[in-house]
């Protein structure tokens, strides 16, 4: 059989090009791109493939941003809380910030675009009541009242792009110009950014794709005044305001934003935070202006006969791909950074575009390609968590960034990944655009809806935190399983009811957060809609602290429906009996432990009919509920884990009451997955893990037979 | 020197004159009383000891209640929570029940005291939308709105006490009648109650004291349709309500209280719920009448040339000892059950009274008198937790309860009870009266105050709860250390400030609870007027979820002096640096290792001047942080240990810039302590343990010595 090409993406560098063409070669690579800090030589963008090329939007022109500082990107900021103790305050506002990135806005007036509100009270303080010292950067209160806290919100000026700063600080690059991030909302910016593109595109006749790195807003990524990290949100619109845009905001909404309505209490308007009607707009009135002035920009690619491929993150915000304006951009492609089966349908799923392209892990980096370590073992790891999801719905492309000479240096590395690339092409050429069977379709209820499509309980794309993780595993478990999933809004929900083929929903979060609902599980439509929904045969699975809202004498509105609840000490006089684990359960029959990860206190069941499946520290983790027709499943947390995969999947088959078809194109041992794709009557049958496994393996009519895969197997069968 | 004698109580029995008299001279009793379901003989009653009897006010007149069954006590109900599928909807709002116990009032008009509630918008239903049918106890509602949650908010007649049902169901009592509850506020019941008590005394002439158990309403016990235990609040006035007194209140107050104010969405106004103004107000009124009514009970008894003692339990509620109205009573003694320090001080510290008792474990009972099990040890552990109390205040008498055959039946443990007797009264004879040395002044703040004196986080008297474990250990280890506790409310502290000499306020629970305060912490004037005081100086520990309350970029409302707050999820986006532990810290100088119970999750130090003590798990258990010229110390949970004793106090001293005076009248090993008396000149130094110990031992001025004491021991030494 001959062997495939293409579909993977080469990074490389000056000086590499005998290397680069052989790895093109091995890799079947058919397009090459530099990176932040590579440049390719003239010969490498005369090979045979593609060339990408980084471009920055709104960064990099110094000459250009430094003739119009008054046009740099603008921020919102909150002061750290100040106690008064007499009635006069003198406000250090711009303490704990990097001065070198931000710099206070005296351009506009202070009194018509800040605040100064009592953080005790709530009050917004007369602007008669405060002064600034531009001199000192400070804000001096007058009239305040002692013992209460202060805080100031101001206007800042972004004077050093985020990523660039990162990486500068990071990598110390001393006298390096900072590069100035500028802002398409501006006029000479605007101007700027398009004159710009057009001499570019003439300038770099070899380029076939300009990869935006992104476009104008970068997400929210502040420094404190040690030259550290101090405030990220990989979603954060905190760099998208300007008084202009809040002009022009109130122009197209018809009312005016307050300082409060970005700096939320300081906390941002992160994703976590259940959003306030006037972030919603902004959000909307935001991605509708990105998207027209993206379009320019696009189009103006086009014009040049190139492709227009961006890179989701960095200068992403106002870009979301599952937003209502993305369309309208016209990009040929995406490319996104692939940390696992999540992140790659983010990546795959993304509509409106020609291709998809994941960025694998590792980069190449030194972090990673030293003396003594094998990247393999990262690339295999990543390669598994992926491959499941791409089984579902393959990205179109593959690549790599870094250093190409450093991974050369690495024999097995280069040998593995001929490996990847060829299976790569095997799975996207064998499946791509073919549906694959799932047995159920799953909604994942929250604040965000399909806005945030794979995009939940994230805080910085992808890092690990003790807070998220016990919730992102749902995420990373239904990435690759034989389920449709769907991202629901409240407010779907409230004004269009329950999608009609939606067997499960799935509601999952801490308590008072966009991903739980918070007061949103007080909306009567919302919680009569689900409740009935339950009663008339559907399923749901709460997991943390599912519609968890203090109100008329239930913690989880749903409670009657989940069968538990949470104890919050108003309770503790009522007796608990129910607290005997059934003996077996179709849900936990393929477990051998549980791991709840952070797992949740105090959760009690609250009828006989409460199926208890585990019960530990005096407290229900798993249970599940009959509720009319429906079934309600309670979990505490689910990290990822091959496991917890398997759990949420019976959990599933059980809420839907479909545990019939749980056995159909099923593998029996945990480690091992059946995708089928009955259009082309095909299967593959996959080891997710790094030793060989051995499993009774069924298809779609229930015949079964057992079969052994080596580490890492693909197999693929006929039916 | 000659043996002491008096002080203690004995129970007795029939047919045991002997051995009483055995027993009073090896004990030194000088009192015998009887107990439920034992009587004295005649021979006993005459010997030179006081005679105890106890006295039911409200039940065990079956022929008097019979006749008058409308005089019945009576209770608020709710229902469970049922879902409405149509419009029509059938409330069972007796399901789960018992009816042996309660039966619903239809002699009052229910469509005048009862609701029906649509707990999905939680407002009330038109009573023209729902009936009764008496015949089947149902409400049927119509005009209901599919999918909302309706609950029937009902009034029911007692017809069986709750303390003789518990005694009747527990020990199989068969075909023994029920005693019938009735109300004091009942012209009849009210009558009956003097009359009775009048002929009563006349028939027990060798009667000298009346033990009074208790008075008029016993606090909430509800059985369920299985006859078992469904909800108990030790502190509950549910069994208060009436008709009559819902009509009284009206009266008194100027404004009628709706079932919802007492049934509060089925949490029934625990003692963990912050109370509603309303709550409050009925709990007055209730306050009020009972000390009225119990008052004149009192006279007639000292009219008779008897003693009026009341048992703390029961029928106690309304006669809070430390309530406005308790002095009014005139009651000559309390006597209350002792399961450690913290119940010996709420008995040793009630006002208003000539003499108090606390009734000692182990009761003489076969769970725990039986052939191999040596009663010594439970008898042991009791003494010592209740003597570090005792040693700051003590009771004023000690007894027994139960079948004092079956404690007989043990020589071991009779001799040890001898000695424990013995050192009860040298403790008191020597100290009685006299001021211990106090520390520190340390103020309890939560909603309840001073009504609520060592009465905090307690659901059923004594019992464990995992909920409340971690907090009532405060309780315990403050109950035997040398400081002055006081209860303060949060109207207190709003109303009056915070008392001039309060050193450190503690203020502990979980979110949301009466005791951590809720909504209280958006009062401007409580949170300033806290702050405040902690900036010129004053200590704050906050324990668990201290001033928790979701409000303007805080959850702990005086997170800026404690120096640490709890991570929602909402500013997950911000980097938390302050994790690294400080090497040591005068509060843990003692530690060894760290039991915070339960603890709490998800807490972070909020400045780089928190100085945190422990960390663990990404989470912060014990810090300090200054604030002003005050301190403000962080606990996660603190279960009773010595080691957590001695971290509270250390604490304490701490938050409280009192650390040199750490060591004046101190122990260096934690099982030991030392209780000084200055104005006798005398101190104990004990042995909380079972074990020797050797300790080194400071006195007032700082000299100290090393001693070593034998298990148990308390040496008394002069200075």
């Amino acid at each position: 059989m001959e062997k495939r090409k293409g579909r993977v993406t080469l990074p490389s560098e000056e000086n590499f090009l005998k290397e680069t063409k052989e790895l093109m070669e091995r890799w079947g690579a058919d397009a090459i791109r530099d990176s932040d800090g590579t440049k390719l030589d003239d010969e490498i963008k005369q090979l045979d493939a593609k060339i990408y090329t980084t471009y920055f939007v709104a960064r990099g022109q110094n000459e250009f941003a430094k003739n119009h500082m008054e046009e740099c990107q603008q921020l919102y900021l909150m002061s750290l809380f100040n106690t008064a103790l007499t009635e006069k305050l003198e406000i250090d506002f711009m303490k704990g910030y990097f001065e070198e990135q931000l710099q206070p806005d005296y351009f506009h007036d202070p009194k018509k675009y800040w605040e100064v509100i009592d953080r005790t009270t709530g009050s917004v303080v007369d602007a008669e009541d405060w002064k600034v010292c531009e001199k000192t950067n400070r804000v001096i209160v007058i009239n305040a009242i002692p013992w209460h806290e202060y805080t100031v919100s101001f206007l800042v000026y972004a004077i050093w792009d985020p990523t660039q700063m990162y990486n500068h600080i990071t990598n110390d690059w001393g006298n390096k110009p900072h590069d100035i991030p500028f802002d398409v909302r501006q006029a000479n910016s605007n101007q700027h950014m398009k004159t710009y593109l057009k001499q570019w595109l003439k300038d770099n006749p070899d380029t076939d794709v300009v990869r935006f790195t992104t476009f104008f807003y970068h997400f929210t990524l502040v420094f404190n005044n040690l030259g550290k990290e101090k405030f990220v949100d990989w979603f954060g619109y905190g760099a998208s305001v300007s008084v202009a845009a809040l002009d022009a905001f109130e122009q197209e909404k018809g009312y005016s934003l307050r300082p409060e309505d970005i700096v939320d209490q300081g906390y941002y308007n992160t994703s976590f935070r259940v959003p306030t009607p006037a972030f919603l707009d902004y959000m909307d009135f935001v991605q509708k202006f990105v998207a027209e002035e993206a379009k320019k920009l696009v189009d103006i690619v086009h014009e040049s006969g190139k492709e227009a491929m961006m890179f989701l993150g960095d200068n992403w915000i106002g870009t979301e791909p599952y937003g209502k304006y993305f369309n309208r951009i016209g990009l040929d492609a995406v490319v996104g950074s692939v940390g696992g089966g999540a992140t790659l349908r983010m990546i795959a799923d993304i509509p409106h575009v020609r291709y998809t392209e994941g960025r694998f892990l590792p980069y190449f980096f030194p972090d990673t390609f030293y003396e003594g370590n094998n990247p393999v073992l990262e690339a295999n790891e990543n390669w598994l968590t992926a491959r499941r999801a791409i089984l579902r719905n393959p990205v179109d492309r593959i690549g790599y960034g870094g250093y190409l000479s450093l991974a050369y240096k690495f024999p097995e590395f280069v040998s593995y990944i001929e490996k990847v690339t060829e299976e790569f092409r095997e799975i996207h050429d064998t499946i791509k655009g073919i549906e694959p069977y799932s047995g159920l379709k799953v909604a994942i209820l929250n604040s965000w809806g399909k806005l945030r499509t794979w995009q939940t309980h994230m805080v910085a794309h992808a890092l690990w935190y003790k807070q998220i993780y016990s919730y992102l595993g749902i995420l990373e478990s239904l990435s690759g399983s034989a389920v449709d999933v769907s991202f629901i809004s409240f407010d779907d929900v409230i004004n269009d009811g329950v999608p009609e083929d939606i067997d499960v929903i799935i509601n999952a979060g801490d308590a008072g957060t966009a991903f739980s609902g918070g007061n949103h599980w007080s909306n009567e439509k919302l919680v009569t809609t689900i409740r009935a929904w339950i009663h008339n045969g559907g399923g749901f699975i709460g997991i943390g602290e599912p519609t968890a809202c203090n109100h008329e004498g239930h913690y989880f509105q749903l409670a009657t429906a989940l069968g538990v609840d949470k104890e919050l000490g108003f309770s503790l006089s009522t007796d608990k009996y129910f607290v005997t684990p059934v003996g077996e359960h179709f849900i936990s029959a393929d477990s051998t432990e549980f791991d709840f990860g952070e797992g949740m206190k105090n959760i009690y069941a609250l009828s006989a009919d409460t199926e208890i499946i585990e019960y530990s520290n005096g407290e229900v983790h798993l249970s599940s509920h009959p509720f009319g027709d429906g079934r309600a499943v309670y979990i505490a947390g689910l990290p990822y884990s091959e496991e917890n995969t398997r759990l949420l999947m019976r959990a599933l088959y059980y809420a839907a009451h479909k545990e019939e078809a749980f056995h159909k194109w099923h593998a029996s041992n945990i480690y091992c997955e059946v995708h089928a794709y009955p259009s082309v009557g095909k299967m593959a049958i996959v080891n997710n893990s790094m030793k060989e496994q051995t499993s009774v393996v069924f298809d779609g009519d229930g015949n079964s037979k057992e079969v052994t895969l080596a580490p890492s197997e693909i197999r693929w069968e006929d039916f």
